[in-house]
């Protein structure tokens, strides 16, 4: 539960301040975990004090929730940005590219941003929520990536576009957790490959 | 690093206390994750005394370090008891439905005992090693069974063995985290079937 009361909205620099709580959060959470990100490490991170905190979040549980629905905008934007300009297998495949090649530059470290806080977060109700949200936000951008090949195309195979969309976020995530372990992004190449093959035989 | 020194055998007796100490950790590890679990719950839960725990564990670290090995041997002799009777892609797709059943009997809470502990300990050097042990061990199940396959059919289709094993694992573990955050299989079976239909194309 939210300490601000609906219908008080933030003022400017109020909402300055929020966001820089939960930016501060989102990136200890990021390097260290929920379990080990403490509200004074947050705090001394943002700059704010601790009835600042209190004012915006009820408690850690009610930060937590901000940092993913935060994780969930960054990592979706990224997404966003390559797959709205999907009209071909090509492009998913270039897609493919860049999801690698982001995991390249960091040595495949941390995994995903969001799959990583599924195992501390997913057995809370409101957090598993809130993630669960987050994934089908992510397969509504795939589903209308596969929407724009089929319309360029021309061709309407029946399949259902929702199933497509979950194997290929669920090879991502299996291929990144394997690559996080490996530090290698062949596991992510070979998974991603499956799934756009996948993809490519019940699309074309 | 182990707190007993090498040479040193064990006897039945301390075999059985230090046995005692890794299962009671599993246990909280697997409900609590790692960050959660704190060596006093680890004491009370295995009824040892602390001077106890460090005759057989040199730290906390240490202490993951076996949990990790414990939680690899569960998964994988669960794994095994249904690979080592591969002879079949019916038979891969038999250990499908078991792995469906086995998540659907506990509600996809936890994903897997094995995956979930990448996030929180894969940027240590020493658990990440490990975990990519357990994942390569899988990996060779994987492998066999796909062997025995390729035996029984009597061909012997030039494919990487080892890279279908890995897409295998990877849609798995991704099925697997959907699954947990989304508390519906539908996301496992649908990417372990896209595995299965990938490794079948390349095995037959």
């Amino acid at each position: 539960m939210a300490s601000i009361e609906i219908g008080q909205p933030l003022t400017a620099r109020g909402k300055a301040t929020r966001a820089r709580i939960v930016e501060a959060a989102t990136e200890l959470v990021r390097a260290h975990g929920v379990a080990n990100t403490s509200l004074d490490a947050v705090l001394a991170a943002s700059d704010t004090s601790k009835s600042q905190l209190y004012h915006y979040f009820a408690d850690k549980d009610d930060l937590v929730l901000a940092v993913i629905q935060r994780q969930t905008e960054c990592v979706l934007a990224t997404h966003e940005s390559h797959l709205r300009k999907l009209h071909s297998l090509a492009g998913l495949r270039r897609w493919r590219d860049a999801v690698v090649e982001l995991s390249r530059q960091t040595d495949c470290a941390g995994g995903c941003p969001l799959g990583s806080l599924v195992s501390e977060l997913a057995e809370s109700p409101r957090p598993r929520e809130l993630l669960a949200e987050s994934f089908a936000r992510w397969e509504a951008l795939l589903v209308a990536g596969f929407r724009a090949i089929q319309a360029r195309s021309g061709t309407r195979r029946d399949c259902d576009l929702t199933e497509l969309a979950t194997v290929v976020l669920a090879a991502l995530q299996g291929g990144l957790l394997l690559a996080q372990t490996t530090r290698s992004t062949r596991a992510l190449e070979l998974a991603l490959d499956m799934a756009i093959d996948h993809v490519e035989a019940h699309l074309a």
